[in-house]
């Protein structure tokens, strides 16, 4: 009998100490001067001095099946991106700004490779948002995933002055929503997206059998004219758009009262949470263009036109509500800023209706 | 064509809703007087007033594979718990208290009692801790799991003032080891663990095939003289032991220089983090008795010693390095700490050196 060991059982240290080897220095990059001591302690620490009159604002999300996509198509990097821009977005929504962040990657057996490229990317982008990537967990769970997959969630924590905290209860009738453009799903929906591609790329192929993983990479990268000679690969791996220099231009010239990220639950799972009980936003949808990307897989999989609006942001990553005063400042110092519409009365079921 | 919707594809925010709608209340019990607002905004709010003098403390930690042996065994509420104990202790070894947590809840498909349960445990041992449960993500992934089975991550801020902060560049040769007594694997080694497990549930059925999950779940229902008549079910998910309490009570009559938590990686790769470069420890094994649940694993598994010592925490969970003069105090104060072993100057290529 040779025995069991940890290894066999298909947990390996040193495959996980490689995989963390490739991408330290890119993680010490990310460093700033409150933090005390290095990676490898049991956790990360943050010198707490300057946020005496702060309240510190943490958040948690998960880049969903986003993934999923991200691994066919070998574009990990995007995942590990998006995974701080959308945990930076939602702390601005709170009014704050990022100090750290942690993540958490969970997977069957670590690919040293892709985690890498992963957490690399990542890094990466706590460093361009001067957040620091102070700690993190790499979990090898044989059997859990299927080969290859893995999940992400990432955890920020962020602070903004009292009297900078953004505030529903502080909105008006009468109040401004301004739209920003996202550069795609962001991070939400892709089920839905995923399934409509999978149906298209076998009605493709002409048979009756599910499609391959192959059949769907084909169809994921054609060209397409209606993407102008991109392809939907390229649009649904568009990086989900971070906030961060917009919201401090806007709040620089405008009061902004409230802030909504266009996420889960796309409109309606919302832009109310931006809201007081009582009031509504009434949308005018003509005021931009829905991006290919979403009446492409709108079309292709027939969804109707009130779900693809309350599972997709639909082309506007975030909704500030602003002082009505402000609006025209808020758009001349934001040039994709877009007018999208005003809060009203709370009128019926739905809290966000659309005027067109 | 009728169409697809997000819920035809396999995700349902209603019953994210009403998972979420069974645990509020539990939640709300978790509440400090720092925490501003309500759960259901972008991100969860803590006031940093307190803090000035402080530095925090961020750390972050899966259950791993604890969870399918919880599923298994149907108790998944162990779980819960556990990933709270856990990121307490880990901030503990650096001399910090808990603030506030925040959870990833991962599956293919909720299942609104099994994450009410997990959740609501959190919760409960949240409160137990006073730390507030400020937020979390719960992600409906279809496919991405297998059938039931679910992956929990934990966030969790905390925060100790600048001079209290633990720092292993204070311990001296001749400083003391203090052990406190696991209650068993604690949340690590698992999948070593059921690997054995499944071999020896599959030798009791005197079948060729692999166990089946009945097979398992019978083999690790049976009553066993060598635990006394529990199962070795109830010993594999004996939950992870916080260790807030103790540390207090040890810190108050003893000068604590550093802590190791002892999880994944057990001894070599835990023990050496609480300590400095060219400093190792001697460890006398004889001064406890190592608990029944190790000793069957590693028998049934034929585990050689040195890789169970490397896995399993062996029937000490956390590691308190004193200086020396405070032993007696310590040990009069604390009853099930035992002194273990003690600093001395590295020697050779592994930094925990077992005296007997």
């Amino acid at each position: 009998m040779s025995g069991l060991t940890y290894k066999a059982a298909g947990v390996d240290y040193s495959r996980k100490e490689d995989a963390l080897r490739r991408v330290k220095e890119r993680i010490a990059r990310t460093r700033r001067p409150e933090v005390i001591g290095d990676i490898g302690a049991f956790g990360g620490l943050f010198r707490a001095s300057g946020l005496a009159d702060a309240v510190l604002v943490a958040t948690t999300d998960g880049v969903g099946t986003k993934v999923e996509l991200a691994r066919l198509l070998d574009r990990d990097e995007v995942v590990g991106k998006d995974i701080v821009h959308l945990c930076v977005n939602d702390a601005l929504a709170m009014g704050a700004e990022p100090l750290f962040f942690l993540d958490y990657f969970s997977t069957s057996r670590i690919d040293p490779d892709v985690f890498a490229r992963v957490v690399g990317a990542m890094a990466d982008a706590c460093a361009a948002h001067r957040c620091a990537l102070l700690g993190g967990e790499t979990a090898e769970m044989p059997g859990m995933y299927a080969e290859g997959a893995y999940d992400l969630a990432g955890f920020l924590v962020g602070a903004v002055e009292r009297d900078h905290l953004l505030d529903p209860a502080t909105v008006h009738e009468g109040d401004v929503c301004i739209g920003l453009p996202s550069s795609g799903l962001h991070t939400n929906g892709y089920t839905l997206a995923r399934a409509i591609v999978a149906d298209a790329a076998r009605a493709v192929t002409v048979r009756a059998a599910p499609a391959t993983d192959d059949d769907i990479k084909a169809f994921l990268s054609l060209s397409r004219p209606d993407l102008r000679g991109a392809t939907l690969g390229d649009a649904l791996l568009a990086e989900h758009r971070s906030y961060l220099e917009e919201v401090r231009t806007l709040r620089a010239v405008a009061k902004v009262r409230s802030i909504a990220h266009i996420t889960g639950g796309g409109w309606e799972g919302n832009l109310p949470r931006a809201l007081p009980d009582g009031l509504g936003a009434v949308i005018d949808r003509s005021t931009w263009t829905v991006p290919p990307v979403f009446t492409i897989l709108g079309g292709a999989g027939a969804v109707p036109t009130e779900e693809m609006w309350d599972t997709w942001n639909m082309g506007i990553g975030l909704v500030a509500i602003i002082d009505r005063a402000d609006e025209r400042g808020a758009l001349r110092a934001l040039p994709d800023a877009i007018a999208i519409g005003r809060v009203e009365r709370d009128a019926g079921d739905r809290r966000v209706r659309f005027a067109s």
